[in-house]
């Protein structure tokens, strides 16, 4: 089942190749490949890369394939967050199937893993996580799905969630998360010392949803970089979003850039188009390891985004205003490779040894194929086509 | 052939009703009418909207549906500008050919009226206009365009060009461009007298590009108000983009909108994620006509871009960060009735006695069709169906 022969393919846009892959491997690559007893599919001659990587995301909130969610509510950061946690379940956002349904479209997109951010409080418990356990099992082989033990209503002010969190590291995610230690639980030296104390316990790493902007955010980054030096945990730690990143002082950004990159952080990027972002070309230029997300998907929070990320290439190549091939390129590898580096993904990569886990994209070259608007003709994980021309081989709940 | 009668549609998202077409022209929408010798379409239940408005772009600049062309510059303005004006003919793009391509394809995603800028400039006189022109009559029936004369090399820098400008007007461009009076020509008081002083000759409206952000543009803006007081011009221009609009400093900017307001000078905006751009619910609350545009599509400035009004709806809601459904629906507004507004386009509308042009849209509602990533069911223009399901009823070249 795991065996494959792809004829007539072009990994990374470069000469039309051929790809074989035994027990869910890549074994060969190369022109006129033979072998014997295996399933043959014929590439068309298009663009193949590794698996794209949505590296942010929340598959427990989205209302995709549901009724339309209307959203008449001006409404506060809390007030938003308030909502969701008491509303989720009388709207009928089911974590399992609702994963499901956004998990299987990410993986017909293309994308071969995902890190998703899974709520932790003291309403639901460990609920919505166990939801988000039973789609990891019963997509085994179509997509990996990270769990990231995310403490979206306030960790601090709410007592009993630093406990559900430790619970929720035993029992199956495999990052930490946080949220703007200012702006959320109003103690950001609570809030730190609690996240980075939960990861050091149990050796996992962490990756922080900071949407704190300008000095705020700034400041929040300044206390996370003095407890990765105090704890040694470079290369373990992810910020998401990073606001503060996109603001106007290039210098300040330069002092901030200057310790992720010495310190190994890894930033996630949605590019979102109304507010500030880091700038995915400077952070290239200063060695630092950046994926990308779409982040929530027409949930509680907002109507927008698609669970495909090459829809996020575009919104991440249009925001960071790039124009030139190699540019366009760039966004695609932090919509990839990027997020494999910074989810530390083994096996990853579209060479010999590497997991069979690829994506044709219709284009004549990379950056092409980054603006074509067009289903993937053909999806591969471990071997197996789970997806043709953008419709999943697996049944969609 | 004008006429038709559409069953089960929902008029801008309400309940379910028909629509007579007689003529070209809507003569009834109720329940169950009834017409004897009339083709007769099923709606299917669909939202109905009145046509797409693009009212921003550039037909004669698109490389769409030709070979992928590569963009490795790291290049001024200045030579983005003179590599297109030298370089266009050569790359082989045929203003008649690729302003058909574009034009169909915006039809068949719903639009019904195109303004577009079309290159003036004494390298080419007004031989890229007279493609356009060929293909306004060719696609007469399936879109209505209008030609902006645009002196995208500049005016001033360029003898030869006011005068080419002058003919454009007298054979067949409706309306005026200009181009950043600082930034461009480095002639503010040269440019503007120029711009202002053909069209007063002429008795036709100005749709000037103003890119120039922050106080530069605020200044172009302010000596345009000049001119539009002392000619008594109000109603009569438009500025395209104003990113001086978006720039932070709220009083500032109050100051220019008032101006705006009291002028009845027209924004049209793209939305641009790498821009500050004009706030659409600001100028909403002062009662400015805004409308939307999605700029070059796919050409040799740069690669984004979909000639889809829908596409551009969702772009310019995301980086105006709206989330409530009732601010979706004025994002679509703005891509539709605010182009009819800001064009003054007769005869524009879903009632009775207006031009029967109109597009359905996939959606339970206005805010969920924003969102929702479809082709349009049906596409209809004075009368006739020119599109189904993304795909138009007229050959593309």
């Amino acid at each position: 089942m795991s065996n494959l022969l792809i004829r007539n393919v072009r990994p990374n846009g470069g000469a039309p190749t051929d790809i074989l892959i035994r027990d869910g491997k890549i074994e060969a690559i190369g022109q006129n490949l033979q072998a014997e007893g295996v399933t043959v599919e014929d590439g068309l001659g298009h663009v193949a890369i590794p698996g794209l990587v949505e590296a942010h995301t929340h598959l427990d909130k989205s209302v995709w394939g549901m009724p339309w969610h209307e959203n008449a509510k001006v409404a506060t950061l809390r007030e938003r967050i308030d909502f969701e946690r008491e509303k989720r379940l009388e709207i009928g956002i089911d974590p399992h199937r609702q994963s499901m349904r956004q998990a299987i479209q990410l993986a017909a997109n293309g994308a071969s893993h995902i890190r998703s951010h899974v709520d932790i409080d003291t309403t639901h418990g460990l609920a919505l996580m166990e939801g988000i356990i039973e789609t990891r099992a019963a997509l085994d082989g179509v997509i990996d799905i990270e769990i990231v033990a995310f403490p979206q209503s306030g960790l601090v002010t709410r007592r009993g969630t630093v406990e559900l969190l430790d619970q929720a590291l035993s029992n199956g995610a495999e990052v930490l998360g946080g949220i703007d230690p200012c702006g959320i639980d109003r103690d950001p030296k609570g809030h730190l010392d609690a996240v980075f104390g939960l990861a050091e316990k149990h050796g996992k790493p962490i990756d922080i949803h900071l949407h704190e902007a300008g000095e705020l955010g700034a400041f929040s980054m300044e206390m996370m970089f003095e407890r990765i030096r105090a704890l040694g945990m470079h290369g373990k730690v992810a910020i998401s979003h990073a606001f503060a990143l996109g603001a106007p002082d290039y210098l300040r950004v330069a002092g901030l850039i200057e310790q992720i990159a010495e310190l190994d952080v890894r930033i996630v990027t949605t590019g979102s188009p109304s507010s500030t972002v880091p700038s995915i070309m400077r952070l290239k230029d200063a060695g630092v390891k950046v994926a990308a997300g779409c982040d929530g998907i027409r949930d509680t929070w907002g109507p927008w985004g698609q669970p495909d990320m090459m829809d996020r290439a575009r919104i991440l190549g249009m925001k960071n205003g790039l124009r030139r091939d190699v540019d366009l390129e760039h966004a695609l590898h932090v919509c990839s490779t990027g997020g494999a580096d910074v989810m530390d993904i083994a096996g990853y990569g579209l060479d010999v040894g590497c997991n069979a886990d690829f994506t044709l994209l219709v284009g004549e070259t990379l950056a092409h194929a980054v603006v074509e608007v067009a289903p993937r003709p053909l999806v591969v994980k471990r071997g197996r086509v789970i997806a043709r021309n953008g419709v999943a081989e697996v049944a969609i709940p």
